[in-house]
């Protein structure tokens, strides 16, 4: 029998795609299963990007530019203008989502065995990429005490060998809700200016900010025009997960000159999902007022009654829409698959993602949870409920 | 300044690509280029995909499964079956075009270093995902003067090592439009069963085949369940190259779940593409029908107009829509930029597709061009006549 990749064999499985058939089961039980574990927000997308598809009149469904239309890629350097990012369209390469975004990156600045330092816990499929990609995450840890900050600059240093080509961050972050600060951003700015490092960030939640703060991005950092890559999608953005459009940004030449090798290989991203991520940058900006007021209200009420639970820890978020919380138990993973197999309040339960998956380093996060508030208030108060009495029932 | 890798340096140029800044310049210039170059069909999408995306009513473009709607994908099973090719919904995970599936395949069947065996002329983006991966692409000269039917096997046999993981054909070819026959696949399937090797075949173009002849897919062929790897995609079929949907089918079970895990990473492939080419399974047998009318007429012209050039060797393509042709001149890298720069009858040139970037041996293809005859007859007609020309101006 042909034999598979050693690649093939380390990549790893999605930590929530292992729950799913116990989600199944439950469900094939007549158990209702509230949803914590997804990134698929319930608000509806802009009515003008449903409507550029629908009216949209084509004969031939053809392929777009590799890079993506001179149109759209000029109305995104705009939208990045309005958010005081100051790019041109040929600092754009449109991408099938971020994903495709995050593995051109990879592949445009490291090799097999080549490192990038990332803080830890972190977006799962960043470890599906690197490993793709042969290369190496190397994690330095953030904690839930401070909200999952940036760690000393003094844990990257440690971490840089002649092997580290870049350091990558989310911000905000998934699954920590984290918003780096300025001060932070500068820390970074200057760690890899030294190293001669390239700074990654993704920066798909840029809008999913709270409380006031503003986002700041490493391309409104002076001096880091060489070092700095941004991914970004429109997924969470505009609720267009589906669409897979994204893009990177980087005022590195040698860099878009090399990732658009890589872009020309697989053609063009989707042309349908272009039209309609096009007309969502003429979305309202009440819209985007609406969605951040509900985010704040859902993020709020989920805190509120997640510290009413006994010995739980809880990060709090200041951005996109995740949470962390630190469970008074053993092991997040068995308890995950417990509350879908053997527990319910009144015929419901809950589905969450064991955090251990969002660690690279071996033993951490065992006890925490990430938990997705793209719910309505009501429903995020009963899964509240129900992982209360399912801890009650589960020490005893 | 942080640097590229080395993959990324390495990584081909289209070979296309290299040529567009200098067609232009003739658009600039008033001249009206012909474009012989590109694989994007002018034929109609079928009514019926787009309108089933101007009928959609969605209020959220939400992620699609990883893997593709069962119900799409037991459709895809279905139309296979009508093909004689018996596979379930489980052996088929939908992709981001036939180029994804590529990579997926890549990944899951090889690490950097290993080596897969390719018949050159081959299609130019295998270059380009083998160089993301690491992969080394080893080839199998074809030849123009037997329309480049499969080398003697025993070619490939001298070629395999322990580093050894795959054999890729496409069939019908790009850029060859060569059918490999009953026969030709059964030595291969005999060559992969014999040193445990996959065999992967690229027939995203298996609809178009002419003169009778019928397309032999290697998932027809008895006890390959384990080796054969079939990549196919929307595009062609349907002309629907900007959906960018595609699958990969395979009974190896092993592998199919390996390479979910690559496609688990970019989470889903885009939703709205997904609806038009589900819709599109159900095109009317009467569209292909024409359309592979149309193939075979244009054809017909343009083979039949090619060879009435002094010097020329002309494939006889009997599937897919590309022929090469060798022409009686020194370099067609040269004469296809000199084609665009500096020569025009009453107004009007070509782009011609450059052979040399088709083959991974240098010096191969150097005095043959690919043609893509996706224009009307009576275009093919007038740019055959303007090369003809163009050869008489180019030797004075």
């Amino acid at each position: 029998m042909p034999t598979i990749s050693r690649k093939g064999l380390l990549m790893p499985e999605s930590p929530i795609r292992k729950l799913v058939p116990f989600a199944e089961g439950a469900k094939k039980r007549g158990v209702k299963v509230i949803h914590l574990n997804i990134g698929q927000p319930d608000i509806k997308t802009p009515q003008i990007a449903i409507d550029a598809i629908k009216n949209c009149d084509m004969d031939i469904l053809a392929y777009s530019r590799t890079e993506g239309s001179d149109t759209y890629r000029e109305k995104i350097a705009q939208y990045y203008a309005k958010n005081d990012i100051h790019v041109l369209a040929q600092d754009i390469i449109v991408t099938t989502g971020g994903s495709e975004a995050l593995s051109f990156t990879m592949g445009t600045i490291a090799d097999a065995e080549d490192e990038i330092i990332i803080p830890e816990p972190f977006y799962a499929n960043y470890n599906g990429f690197a490993t793709a990609a042969g290369i190496k995450v190397v994690p330095v840890v953030s904690h839930i005490e401070s909200n999952f900050a940036l760690p000393p600059i003094e844990e990257f240093e440690k971490l840089i060998t002649p092997n580290t080509k870049a350091i990558l961050i989310c911000n905000p972050g998934n699954p920590t809700g984290y918003l780096y600060s300025r001060e932070e951003i500068k820390k970074l700015a200057k760690i890899v200016k030294k190293h001669n490092l390239f700074l990654i960030a993704d920066e798909v939640y840029r809008e999913f900010t709270y409380d006031g703060k503003e986002h700041y991005s490493i391309l409104q950092e002076e001096g880091l025009e060489e070092n700095a890559i941004i991914v970004d999608s429109v997924s969470k953005r505009y609720s267009m997960c589906g669409a897979r459009i994204g893009y990177l940004v980087s005022r590195n030449k040698e860099f878009v000159k090399t990732a658009l090798k890589f872009a020309q290989a697989r053609l063009s991203p989707p042309t349908y999902a272009q039209i309609a991520s096009e007309a969502a940058l003429d979305t309202p900006q009440e819209y985007f007022d609406d969605v951040k007021k509900e985010y704040v209200a859902r993020r709020n009420v989920l805190i509120s009654e997640l510290k009413k639970i006994e010995g739980i820890k809880v990060a709090e978020p200041q951005g996109a829409f995740y949470c962390i919380a630190e469970l008074p138990i053993d092991n997040s993973d068995t308890f995950a698959q417990w509350l879908l197999e053997d527990f319910n309040v009144d015929g419901e339960t809950v589905m969450v993602a064991p955090a251990a998956g969002f660690y690279a380093t071996e033993g951490l996060g065992t006890k925490q949870i990430r938990i997705a508030y793209v719910l309505e208030k009501e429903e995020l108060i009963r899964a509240v409920y129900i992982i209360k009495e399912a801890l009650k029932a589960y020490k005893s």
